[in-house]
């Protein structure tokens, strides 16, 4: 099978990694930046939801498996030079980060001084809890 | 001298590089993806201008010292895992892009094809055109 066009016009790197950031729809707000691979990208576009590559796992990451906060892709946009994706996205559950946080880019550089400016909206230790647990469930 | 600490929290790949979004105070729009060492990072703190590692030309380079198109910096943010930063930035003359346009992330995924969806608002030929020619000026 051949590559679709669209996806030869992405300049992946050395690793075979292209920059993705998800911008929140409606907010207008950057929720965070990943990596996508060309698998990651195509399955983005045919699930319609954000799918990246996980540099700590080296593995397709579906955002949200885990967590249940998955985003629902809008648009997907491509740089001048080809080497970053803009998506918009639709946040499940408001909850970017893996901290619990709106966004992962909760610090913001004050005084020197690297200030932690947005609250925990969901205690990740009840996102992230074993299967079974914190759900008031046996399945 | 020791360098300060909040430098010591961002996370510098391998090549010493770190993502930099260009967010529009304001709009909310991405305006650009670069890239960042610790002296471009450092720079911008300093200066309140962006400025970033031009990868092409492996030099620090002050987003617009040759366009006018110069970014002033608000905001300074950091992700949870610190290897990515999130400038909030007043776009000079509203163009941030090289091809005159406001964004670099002006083509859009639509029908399995990157379609251009912003327009041309400077033309870059005479944004870059060589000094003395294209402003009038003898000097």
């Amino acid at each position: 099978m051949s590559t679709p066009d669209w996806l030869d016009a992405v300049h992946f790197d050395a690793n075979g990694l292209v920059a993705a950031i998800a911008q929140e729809s409606g907010t207008g707000d950057i929720l965070m930046v990943a990596w996508m691979n060309r698998e990651a990208l195509a399955q983005t576009v045919l699930t319609g939801q954000a799918t990246y590559w996980s540099r700590s796992r080296q593995r397709l990451w579906r955002k949200g498996e885990e967590s249940g906060h998955t985003q629902a892709v809008g648009e997907i946009r491509l740089d001048c030079d080809g080497d970053a994706i803009l998506l918009t996205v639709t946040q499940v559950g408001g909850v970017a980060c893996h901290t619990g946080r709106h966004s992962c880019f909760y610090s913001r550089l004050d005084g020197g001084q690297w200030v932690v400016t947005d609250p925990v909206l969901r205690d990740p230790a009840l996102v992230y809890a074993p299967k079974g647990e914190g759900h008031g469930s046996h399945s």
